[in-house]
């Protein structure tokens, strides 16, 4: 895998929006806080646009921030500002020539899932961490992706928040090594049959979700079983999974059980409760780099620098 | 595409729950429905179950009753009961031999979606049409069905219902032919990347989708895109969207707007407002069968019997 250079003071950082629209206030939010590690923040001209409701603004307007940040010498991260949806719809039309020529970060997470399975087809390292306009960004949040960022060293045992409501919990126990993969449950599922589908084999394959129900979780899941993805894993890393009650069903079994139930006889290590995802404290991982999860212990390290 | 045997009086119909758990009575109903047209109701020994809230049963309970339908001489028929989730959990482990060595109707539509995949793609004609246990159960429904399922005929133009809420309008004119093949959208699209997913090459590609806000509906559209199968149609047929609204955003475009936005522009017929799907008033269609989509006249007509 190709890491990208290290993050250096004055670091010229692209802030775009390739997915939904802002709330107020967000972009600005953004700024004081790439400021505030004392790097150039540089936002898409398109950034704090609306389109459609669910866009931040047409296909050529969010494409069009992103190929420039991408061709920007100024540039040597990309970071997206939110989720939401609308990375997919640019797929067919990003050209990835300068990330390949000069290799640089990419990060955020949920709908920009889309973007890191691109860059890791592409043999790129890619940065599943918060998102830029992220309210609150937590210390916690902020320096474990400064730190993946701009030390090209292993960062070992990933550190866990100090007050955080769920702890990691093995739903079975062992351990694996492997590459990184992952992100957002619904985006890898989106982009089964694609050019740009998840590769799985021999990996460490990581998954947070927000907003399903318990069938759709399973559903996610059952797709990815069909697809051969949950055979092909090493070992198995769950974030940040909200429980969607229906309200009219009593008997709907809590999304952990649905969990455990798809996933504990595949003879491979599967850690739950990790702080991944759409939960204010979390980890970034570096997709494509390699690691260990320990279930036993509760771990998970990363056992390789994720920039040059 | 091999075409199963028509159904005659006394045929003997196979009543399944291979998804959701059905409400009160509603076995019952389907039973009389099932008498009333002068067949055998066969009900599955676990289709009035229910199992973590959102299955009909167990997949050993679920996949047995649908197991013994097939290899059952009794059976001339399978019909679901209804949809839900569940199918795919099953798919991997359908022995589908008795199908091909004396094909049946397998009758349903939803989650039911995954099954036509599996028999399409083994070269078996298959109905979508509605479940057993609908309610209601209008005569148009009933009608459409029937002469599918008795008549060695092609069906020709379909009849629409006499007062439907929508009518056929095209988002492109044209003409086209080809094999029908489709369902559910979020079926379609949950089946990609998997041995069974929708082939389309040539095909009219039909969808429907219910409960579904715009941005899903974009997202599922946009992967059957990045999967070819868009690229791949020669015409569009679309049933049943229902609106969901988002109610934090007033600035929503109508799911009919999303729709003529990623399909508009294809060079190919595209047809919305057909009876197909979450209605009460809905053809069935034939899967595998060869027909012929006039956007500009609003038409769909069957070139094929769909049974012998």
């Amino acid at each position: 895998m190709i890491r990208p250079a290290r993050l250096r003071d004055g670091a010229g950082i692209a802030l775009v929006a390739p997915a939904g629209p802002l709330p107020p206030g967000a972009l600005e939010r953004a700024v004081e806080q790439v400021e505030a590690w004392g790097w150039r923040p540089l936002p898409g001209p398109h950034a704090a646009g609306s389109h459609h409701g669910y866009l931040s603004g047409r296909d050529e307007d969010r494409l069009g921030d992103l190929q420039a940040a991408l061709f920007s010498p100024a540039v040597d991260a990309v970071w997206c500002l939110r989720g939401g949806y609308g990375t997919m719809r640019l797929l067919r039309r990003i050209d990835w020539r300068p990330m390949l020529e000069r290799p640089r970060p990419l990060i955020g997470f949920s709908d920009n899932t889309a973007l890191h399975l691109a860059l890791v087809r592409r043999g790129l390292v890619s940065f599943h961490g918060p998102h830029a306009a992220a309210d609150p960004f937590p210390p916690f949040t902020g320096e474990r992706l400064r730190e993946l960022l701009v030390r090209p060293e292993p960062a070992g045992v990933l550190p866990l928040p100090e007050e955080s409501g769920e702890r990691p919990a093995a739903i079975r126990g062992g351990a694996a090594e492997g590459p990184l993969v992952g992100g957002n449950l619904a985006l890898l599922a989106a982009t089964l049959g694609t050019p740009d589908a998840l590769r799985a084999e021999g990996a460490i394959l990581f998954f947070e979700e927000v907003g399903e129900p318990a069938y759709r979780i399973d559903r996610l899941l059952t797709q990815l079983e069909l697809a051969g993805v949950l055979d092909a894993v090493a070992g198995v890393v769950i974030g940040g999974m909200t429980e969607v009650p229906i309200p009219t069903r009593d008997d709907i079994p809590p999304v952990r059980e649905v969990l455990a139930g798809r996933l504990h006889d595949r003879g491979v290590p599967v850690l739950t409760g990790c702080p991944v995802g759409h939960i204010d404290e979390m980890w970034t991982l570096p997709l494509g780099i390699r690691a260990r999860l320990d279930a036993d212990a509760g771990t998970l390290e990363l056992l390789e620098a994720a920039v040059r």
